[in-house]
């Protein structure tokens, strides 16, 4: 029997508000067109495809996914235009590419001659070119070349190489700082074209700055993700406030051993264990003053919780909501009290 | 088609090698009975029926699961003896655990009087009555009541509760101080019996002390979790050798920006951020040089790594085994370099 309110289901569980979705959507999606800026959304947070429609039916141009699996569930679910922007290696990896790109708009990415000689190797065959931007590392520290030089030598490895098309550059920006993202991203397409190159997207990403993504003139295109849910870690930041922020854990008092002491029945195995620089391991929404101090797999321990009573339900607003729509099978589709629906998450677990 | 070696395997993936699980188990058991103490394994570790049945051939008493879900997948796949040491509450987990209680040997636990007063009221008019163990905080800080005379209190109280069997006592106790544990439960058995009561089961757990748990002389049965696979966690405190570890990610480098850094397919989505108080994420067993410094969902960033290749497969210890298990829908079963078989985990993503 589906429960009709949120005072019917078992804990814990996620519950996701509709109509702060909505909101979230709608409003990334405003001001991405009141600065001619294109959306492709990263599934990675939600990992439904009823989003991914959603978000398309509202304007993006596409969707962005982290890796293969996800992409072949939202390819399946009817979405046909993908970006997976990782350094995609092995047999079995690129036989399952080549066999998306026969059935939708794809693009891949590469930041190095080797990843982009396997592409290379996987689509050499094909009828039509894989399209490959090169990832740049803007001053994360992560993947990317780190260079406009070395920016300008694999873009031109990736042209000259069969079955690939050069389709531009992508970067995953370091969160305050626009100003160094756009200057990076100038002088590396300056470059490209003064090497000759067609220069046709620059994909920059993050929920952090998203109302800032304008800043980074060079950029075609914004890959948020965090926006639809978003988190108590974009509450912290003030990118948000807690009213925006669509996604929360319902969980319950399963003990209280002292006066301070309270457990609940979210520990890290629905939570995680991320705390992305934050203090605890997320808030009750309803009780801030409630510290959740430490998490083991089944258990959150919180101090100040006097307030609490044992048997008790809360909700939990999660440091970073991504982790925890992966560590779900399904979710709660909520509009304030009452219950619309419980879906499964379909693409998570999708390692490959 | 299935891998035939490791080398067939695409990453990243969960490798279990079975020669080293069946020689934890064995070394396990042959332990508990030359001390006269029962094995109830805790299976939230490996989440398996293929090795909670393997346990019992062994000699376990029954098992251990932290969860209603997790039981269900269990009693289906024919386990008959279970423990929940999980204070549950509400009526669905109620009528959930009813059914099981209908098909197999049942215990659960309780630390207030609350939990106690919903199983009484759940199984008052069952044929047979539910065993309850007191859980006892004998020093870890988690749940449990918190002293001899809460014990007794709850005890008796479930004792002349319709619907259940005061069973006995319940810890998990903090590592380190075996005396500390005993002196808490000999004293609380011991004003338990000047009440009264029996105290059939007196249970206690965890991996970190195994090879110690016979100093708990109290203790009657003991409910090690993570002794089946071990991880970087036990390694690192000295429990146990790299060589004993039966659980390893299997990943690939599939960055290398600079000369020192490098970058795998395994993040947080498959080692998790649990770091249990250890410097970094994990370790490369054929690589102990380089360091796992962070963690995004899909990429492990790494430095120290200079001595690795873009394309290079390593295999990664992780610092905590269990959660592992949770993030992956299968795991490859190997012996050496061969690959026995793929399995479905099937008790993972059991929340409730």
């Amino acid at each position: 029997v589906r429960p009709a309110t949120i005072a019917d289901i078992d804990t814990p569980a996620v519950l996701i508000d509709l109509d702060r979705v909505e909101a979230n959507l709608t409003r990334a999606q405003t001001y991405a067109d009141a600065h001619g800026l294109k959306l492709r959304p990263h599934i990675k947070t939600h990992k439904l495809p009823l989003f991914a429609h959603r978000q398309i039916a509202l304007g993006a141009v596409g969707i962005t996914c982290q890796k293969i699996g996800e992409a072949e569930v939202m390819a399946q679910a009817g979405i046909g235009d993908i970006l997976i922007p990782y350094n995609i290696i092995g047999r079995d990896k690129l036989t399952r590419l080549r066999s998306l790109h026969e059935r939708i708009t794809l693009a891949a990415s590469a930041d190095s001659a080797f990843v982009a000689a396997g592409l290379s190797e996987a689509f050499s065959g094909m009828q039509s070119p894989l399209t490959v931007l090169v990832e740049c590392d803007t001053g994360m520290g992560r993947c990317g070349v780190t260079t406009p030089e070395a920016t300008v030598a694999l873009a031109t490895g990736i042209a000259r190489s069969p079955g690939l098309r050069f389709g531009g550059l992508m970067t995953y920006p370091a969160a305050g700082n626009p100003a160094r993202t756009e200057a990076w991203l100038s002088e590396a397409v300056a470059a490209l074209r003064q090497a000759g190159l067609d220069v046709p997207v620059v994909s920059s990403g993050g929920t952090p700055d998203l109302w800032r993504a304008h800043e980074v003139e060079t950029a075609t295109e914004h890959r948020p993700g965090t926006y639809i849910y978003l988190d108590r870690k974009h509450v912290e930041t003030g990118m948000c406030g807690i009213e925006d922020c669509a996604l929360t854990v319902l969980a319950t008092v399963v003990s209280h051993p002292d006066a301070d002491r309270a457990v609940i029945d979210a520990g890290s195995k629905t939570l995680s264990s991320d705390t992305l620089g934050l203090t605890g391991f997320g808030m009750l929404v309803d009780h801030p003053e409630v510290v959740i101090k430490g998490l083991s797999e089944e258990h959150g321990h919180l101090t100040n919780a006097g307030a609490l009573n044992i048997g008790e339900r809360v909700r939990v607003l999660p440091n970073h909501a991504c982790v925890v729509s992966n560590l779900f099978d399904v979710v709660h589709l909520v509009s304030g009290d009452e219950v619309l629906d419980i879906i499964p998450v379909a693409a998570r677990g999708r390692v490959g």
